[in-house]
């Protein structure tokens, strides 16, 4: 496949730049954040989000009834590679005011998966009408944030640079279960020099609360990845190109697998790639 | 008062040193933080833990029933600068498998507090006769392991250099409350040179899970302190010397003081100064 057929689901041809809050676009008219929100919450946008604006933090979503939340809690803290915790709403609140003032997590969502047992029972832009008394949000981090460092940082992210998706892909490596919720880890591959690779470790380390350093890098077999030419969960192959080392990140897909595999009654995700942007910027994200 | 009086719960004159279990030690016939857990588990230590070893992460322990666990958790979640969270225990399961294979919560801190209704009932050193099936435990970090890395690194602690207590304060900073818990921020403070306390705050960056970086520093009034020199929860006044900026840190006390308010009618957390000691290495705790 080229690049091309990607079009409405690449990754974004981010190129470094101090200035954040300024840049944030959508389309020829875009001017603010605020205006992004009102279109998304209109549900004139349904698409994916990474594109649409640089130097904001964007969230992975998982809403859970209160009788599961507290066992997603304590699975967010046992994991906190994969589910990096940003914000829990109150329940039946639909605001995440550490993550933005006027945030309505029932329609500021491009898109959202509904769940019954487990199984996908919806896609929807609204889930206003499903909303209830005893919901509960969990805002995750996600590499948006910290390929932002990268990319700020000069490094070069080969999915980015080939405008495709970054390729996932499920580990051997088991997350330690809470309650319900369990799984394999799962992760995103970025190829990097060796010295790219050490800088890019480096910099993600400054980011724990976006999935931070990798776990991996070298041989995928290591944990437990057979083939790099399988992807998963919507991603693309990238070249390795010579001398160039695979390293693999913690990535949000984790959580969604669990809460998957959890088959709990009801639960509500963002859909892949069409996160709930935040006002925070990436660069808050940064522990020093 | 002198230095002299504090015999007994005195912070530890620790020195720099790269060999850290090796140098685990309680009293002349010390051998291993297995017979150091054997003796306190024994009762027959039930002093504070500060110089009872070097390089074992510490931890503050809070024990509430499951009924409060979830905002607990939340609570910590919330705050992660004062609640850094190591370990959380299975609803009536006193083993904490990630801080020691062995550990029983039950019986490895060298006394307890127990409360009721947010008042203390007794000081014990044993609490297997009030174990419940529905007791929580939680373990949080602990300054004694990031002033482990400074130490390391070559700086001057002035409490432990004077042998005293870190000087405790409470602030006018409030913690996001969760559920029943909440409170003011509570810190510890320690006088550096200004290229000093630059280098404390590069290495306590490194520790977020031991409450990390400092939350202030120079005028105490920033944070509602309004006298250095009365100190709180036990702690002891350490001298600033010409040039010297106080340094601010979150505070493992302020969990302490969330529990006690919140008045919830059972919990047990570890006397102030004696510590859960782990298996784990304060140099595990850096995040890079």
């Amino acid at each position: 496949m080229s690049p091309g057929e990607f079009d409405k689901e690449v990754a974004p041809p981010r190129s470094g730049g101090a200035s954040l809050l300024s840049e944030a676009q959508v389309g020829p008219a875009a001017a603010s954040i605020s205006e992004l929100r009102s279109r998304i919450r209109a549900g004139v946008y349904d698409g994916p989000t990474g594109n649409l604006v640089r130097g904001l933090v964007q969230a992975n979503v998982v809403v859970v009834p209160q009788a599961y939340a507290s066992d997603f809690l304590l699975f967010c803290h046992l994991n906190p590679k994969p589910c990096p915790l940003l914000a829990v709403g109150r329940p039946g609140d639909p605001g995440l005011p550490n993550l933005g003032k006027d945030i309505d997590i029932r329609t500021d969502v491009p898109a959202y998966r509904v769940l019954e047992h487990g199984r996908e029972v919806d896609i929807v832009r609204d889930v206003t009408s499903l909303w209830r008394d005893d919901l509960v949000t969990f805002a995750l981090g996600c590499s948006f944030s910290f390929e932002d460092a990268l990319l700020s940082a000069g490094l070069s992210i080969r999915h980015c640079e080939l405008g495709l998706i970054n390729p996932m892909y499920t580990t051997n490596v088991e997350t330690d279960p809470a309650g319900p919720f369990a799984g394999p880890l799962v992760v995103t591959m970025r190829p990097f020099l060796p010295a790219d690779a050490i800088r890019a470790i480096q910099i993600t380390s400054r980011f724990p609360g976006v999935h931070g350093a990798p776990i991996h890098f070298g041989d995928p077999a290591g944990i437990g990845i057979q083939d790099l030419s399988v992807v998963e969960f919507g991603g693309d192959v990238v070249p390795i190109r010579p001398g160039e080392v695979p390293l693999f990140w913690a990535c949000g897909v984790t959580p969604q697998v669990a809460v998957e595999r959890a088959r709990i009654p009801f639960c509500i995700t963002h859909k892949p790639a069409s996160m709930l942007i935040t006002d925070r910027l990436n660069a808050e994200m940064a522990v020093f």
